[in-house]
């Protein structure tokens, strides 16, 4: 029998999600820290430092790519999965923001034993990989060269350092990092001096690391230990990084990131069984951007109109590199196939705030090709036949009043109830928390939802 | 609400999924045949052509290795998910054995426009991965060279071939593939000719067979295509290929096969939401075999008692290779791991005939390191750590009677009732059915099963 649905964390929920539905930056971690207070442990099970949230507490920022964001709550338990790709000067220079590199912050972070090394070497070959790219036509991929694809595909070729041989005998280390090493000096010249005898700067820096590592214990087998957690009632927040069309498998191929960033990547990335996912969380921003390249169906420009609006009002712009992200109106087919792979019990619509001043508000609610209607929840698979599709409309009215102070849905605006409930109809899905700025408390739970 | 769980996968189940509960060859096929009388569609969602089964049906011998087992049942819809790497060449001589070329077959099965193209290439890559690895003192991951691992890497660094583009506009493939071959031609010199128009031999190839694949409309978008069988109240039996302590993440990783062969993969390869699996059945041999090196706790010598009769009586040969398998007692320790990733929802004993004969048997229940009992349901990450871990036993008597003609539990002698019960009471899973034969009818449901 399985438990009850309950989107706010608050009940009975072994499992409890939470996924981008679109194309990543939808504000994600605003309500991941939320929940992140309300469950025992937090886990990343996907990617690796390509992702990732700032989050203010007590006037002071903190940016994490790689670390769950239980991290910055005393009373959480921590957990990177075994689906998690992990470079371990990045992990530590984020733990340093915590605790001044005592590393006292580390008896709260578990590693899977099964998570991959992530190396400096992987990034190098991304690197490489990627200047490849743009010599030729196909042009980049807009990666962020932090080596995740080229650990995952060591992770495949199946000569990836696991973190359970880091921690293990030294020698079964140098073995396997020898192995590696051969392997990418082969196949990646240039990348990587000949042989760990040539330079074993790269193995140096992995001991140090391993010391700290084995000094706390971190390193340990999280299929077991969340397994005993769910066993004792526990509730385990599972934090997606990218999104849904950032996926490995289901997104806009190859303009995606390496790993699973749907539901499923919390079951190969966790090992936690399907049955114990009690609820998944879509966080959907309520218009749409893009970063990089790629077909973009919905899109505007950005020099004039909606499209500056939305750029300059939301802020789309990179974290780290402050490239404009693309933006375009809200794109309900590609919410309707998000929601078929990943089976949304709840939805956080956020961002409503920035449609705010727009005269009207568009919502594309059907793709056509050739003036033919695609089915409903298709979702074309070829870049190609992405970038031919016609978007049908419906229109609806826009509002000016400020939303920041609403904190309920009765609160909103007329219009802005009207766009709320437009989305919820066309998504076939249930809308739990709107957001309505940048703040923590900037948000409120939808009428029937406790 | 969660549908009422349905082992037999007679009633209301939405996606069965079948799983390897060891290190495969556990006797999936008859099962997943049975299972697929029952089953509306049928769909392989992980893994290349490194699997396989043999069905028997009306005196012909089906070898499969890529196609769903449905193909063999003309009412059966059959899918080949996004999470498999297909070889065209392989698949077509697969369903040559249906069809005798006429493409009749084809009819009834359906490639994700998402799934990947395993090339030639990927085999030459992989048999040149695996040559430098004997090379080194590593050893041979004994794989099967079909390109598998490869072909993954490819998807992981995003310049996979997909089905969609296989599919599509001739100029997206031509210059989809040669992006593969440059890449491939870099980095691994001698295994591909420098430039498409070097050599298109491939790439004529590959267009005859597309040219067969467009007449039929076989490469669809499966997520749409599934979600809508659920909604039609149809059945979808998902069938594993290879085996939990095979999967890339959670196996016995070096030695291991390149893709997710654990409960995850159904979502990941398929693009169902966990809330839709209904069913997992894990299939477990009465006794523990292994293919190729790597640690094996209960490993029983193979010159002399049980473990030569295990390998001879239970035929434990490998299909294509002729090799013997590896062959040992029960491991309690690893199907309670396996257990705590997949979640079963019913075990599928087989193979329990084979152990008629034997005087006494053994059942290993805990593993110990230098005399301390690890937790339950721990299994160690670390090949180092499984390769120095005693195995607690518990020991049963044997039996002697035949129990080919056993069709109920009542039927089997006690002993053989009492080793079923005890194999329950240590998985504290629940068994439904019983293997006493190779044959299709030589099994049966165990009571309260329904
Ligand atoms: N105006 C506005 N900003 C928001 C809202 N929700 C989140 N944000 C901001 O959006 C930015 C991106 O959020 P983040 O969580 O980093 O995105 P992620 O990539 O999905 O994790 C942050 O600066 C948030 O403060 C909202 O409802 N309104
Ligand atoms: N003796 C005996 N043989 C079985 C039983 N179940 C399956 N087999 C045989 O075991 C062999 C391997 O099964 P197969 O389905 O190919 O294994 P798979 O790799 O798990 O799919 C086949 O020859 C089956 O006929 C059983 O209960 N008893």
């Amino acid at each position: 029998r399985r438990k009850q649905k309950d989107v706010t964390g608050r009940h009975d929920a072994r499992v409890i999600v939470v996924l981008g539905a679109q194309w990543g930056d939808e504000g994600k971690g605003k309500l991941v820290d939320v929940l992140a207070g309300r469950a025992d442990v937090v886990a990343r099970f996907n990617g690796g430092a390509n992702a990732g949230h700032s989050l203010v507490v007590d006037g002071k920022t903190y940016a994490f790519h790689l670390l769950p964001c239980g991290m910055l709550r005393a009373d959480c338990e921590n957990v990177i999965g075994n689906g998690v790709v992990v470079h371990l000067p990045t992990l530590f220079e984020e733990l340093r923001q915590l605790d001044d590199g005592t590393d006292a912050s580390l008896e709260r972070l578990v590693v899977s034993s099964r998570a991959h090394v992530l190396l400096d070497a992987h990034r190098v070959i991304d690197g490489m990989i990627e200047d490849e790219k743009r010599g030729r036509s196909t042009g980049s991929l807009g990666t962020t060269k932090r080596g995740v694809g080229p650990a995952y595909a060591s992770k495949m070729n199946r000569n990836g350092l696991r973190f359970c041989d880091l921690v293990g005998p030294d020698d079964v280390l140098v073995e396997r990092l020898g192995a590696l090493r051969a392997f990418q000096h082969a196949h990646y010249r240039g990348c990587v001096p000949p042989t760990l005898e040539a330079d074993d700067e790269e193995l140096g820096k992995l001991r140090q690391f391993r010391d700290r590592l084995v000094a706390k214990n971190v390193v340990r087998d999280t299929v077991t230990l969340l397994r005993d957690r769910i066993a004792a009632n526990r509730t385990i927040l599972a934090e997606g990084a990218n999104a849904a069309l950032l996926d490995a498998d289901f997104g806009t191929y190859p303009y995606v990131t390496s790993s699973s960033t749907t539901v499923g990547g919390v079951c190969t990335g966790l090992g936690v069984p399907p049955s114990q996912v009690d609820c998944v969380i879509g966080v959907v921003k309520a218009y749409t951007t893009r970063v990089g390249a790629g077909p973009f169906p919905t899109e505007l420009g950005l020099d004039a109109g909606a499209g500056r609006h939305l750029s300059s009002v939301g802020h789309e712009y990179g974290t780290t590199t402050g490239r404009k992200r693309r933006c375009g109106w809200l794109d309900v087919p590609l919410l309707r196939y998000s929601h078929a792979v990943n089976g949304y019990d709840s939805i956080n619509l956020t961002k409503l705030d920035v449609l705010t001043g727009l005269d009207a508000l568009k919502i594309g609610v059907e793709y056509a090709i050739d003036g033919e209607v695609l089915p409903r929840g298709y979702m074309p698979a070829s870049l190609d036949e992405l970038a031919r599709v016609d978007v049908r409309y419906v229109e609806l009215p826009g509002w000016t009043e400020d939303l920041s102070l609403c904190r309920a849905f009765a609160d909103l605006p007329a219009n802005a109830r009207r766009y709320v409930r437009a989305v919820e109809e066309a998504l076939g899905g249930r809308i739990s928390w709107v957001g309505v700025g940048p703040g923590r408390d900037d948000m409120f739970v939808m009428p029937g939802v406790h």
